[in-house]
């Protein structure tokens, strides 16, 4: 009667971003820390080959381009995602405590926001902002993977989605590279363009701080630890897939999907 | 007040497969029709370079292997999709009318149904069914777009959601020139093989002649039409995406990323 379907596994599998092993002991909150590392030690888009290129000032102008205009939809949704996710948070007290979140982005004013900082970016490499927030240009697969993100806070678990903002452990070391490879490598990137990367090197460590001690404090059981493994691992592909699709797009073999940005230069 | 977003545009974008030009006349439903078919020639994922390689004999084992693991995400997702499309219809009628598609895959029995036939591809590539369907390997890519595409008819319009499925006036095609270059090419491929792609010939006409019906009846302004050939352009990127995806981490640059399935002979 169910010839095909008989064959499926009866866990829920690792790379649905579910629960697994859930017959392992408890981790400590030391082991469990460290097995939060080990993902970034292996997953955290630091290592793909194109923030090699990037850093190291490998790419032209319009590959540089094509990054800003890209990651501008990544951060232009983090509020998006931040406010789905405070939506779902039954305590006045952790809404107020991630508050700060949506405010280092919108700002109290527009111009005060993260937003703004990164659109200097957007002006440094000669884009037109209006072109920019259309995001008319942005690659499918950018705005596929940073929805995936925003529809994940959506629909798991209050723990899940807490732990997937957990990127931000390993935030502050590619930012700290990043200003000194483009300020280095780049004539453009002037203080204006990387005020935002600078800013994010103060914000980031209390967000990161706060979601790892709620994650270690509420994930009681083996299983919920590794929900939070895995919620990290989610985020961690969220972040690489962004740089796969650059550069396939805008580095090798260089395709470029139909309707996507094309650089001047390119 | 608002500096920098005050530059955002007054037209929602063409890239959020919203809605634009709408000062422009209604089309006739032959200018209309035109314009679907436009968008097939111009973005269907026939066009992409990984579908030349695959009908054309030029992808080794393991290529063939994910492409089959990777696209198995996306064949056991149309029902899921399919489902949430008629949850949110209000017409028994159309309900009725849309269940055929979900019986095609999911079977009256889940022997007799798409998925199974699919099955069969799997096993004949000595693909480990449980590890096909676990997701485990597959490209997070792959997993972001067709889910995107499960949100889309979540989410938007009647009229929308029904368009994103008119890429079948453009899939028998396709499914003609993998059968005739994937029997023509490898040895595995034998009518067992191939038999998910030798139903959909007969399936995918009458799906495509409802929905593309349903879509000239109801796309009663010109903002309505443009927000089909909007859906249509969407769903174009959904597959291509899933294409880039393998393209890049299996043909070039062949960047696997962390957790994905790695051939045997890759």
């Amino acid at each position: 009667m169910t010839l095909a379907l008989r064959h499926s596994p009866a866990v829920v599998p690792t790379r649905w971003y579910g629960v697994s092993v859930p017959d392992e002991p408890l981790m400590s909150p030391e082991a469990f820390s460290d097995a939060m590392q080990q993902i970034g030690r292996e997953r955290y888009h630091n290592l793909h080959p194109f923030h090699g290129l990037l850093h190291g000032g490998k790419l032209n102008f319009g590959q540089v381009q094509a990054w800003a205009l890209n990651r501008y939809y990544y951060q232009a949704s983090i509020p998006r995602k931040d406010l789905t996710l405070m939506a779902r948070l039954k305590s006045p007290d952790m809404r107020n405590n991630w508050r700060s979140r949506v405010l280092d982005h919108d700002g109290h004013e527009v111009e005060d926001g993260g937003i703004s900082r990164y659109l200097q970016l957007i002006d440094a490499l000669d884009l037109d902002r209006d072109y920019v927030i259309s995001t008319e240009g942005l690659l499918p697969a950018t705005r596929f993977a940073v929805d995936a993100y925003v529809h994940f806070v959506a629909e798991r678990s209050e723990l899940e989605m807490i732990a997937s903002s957990l990127t931000e452990l390993f935030a502050p070391a590619i930012h700290r590279e990043r200003i000194a490879g483009l300020s280095e490598h780049y004539d453009w990137a002037d203080e204006r363009a990387l005020a935002y990367f600078k800013k994010r090197l103060n914000e980031a460590p209390k967000d990161a701080e706060y979601g790892c001690d709620y994650v270690i404090r509420n994930a009681r059981t083996r299983e919920h630890q590794e929900a939070v493994l895995n919620a990290l691992r989610f985020k961690t592909d969220v972040l690489w897939a962004q740089l796969d699709a650059l550069y396939a797009a805008y580095v090798e073999p260089g395709l470029i999907p139909p309707g996507a940005f094309v650089p001047d230069d390119g």
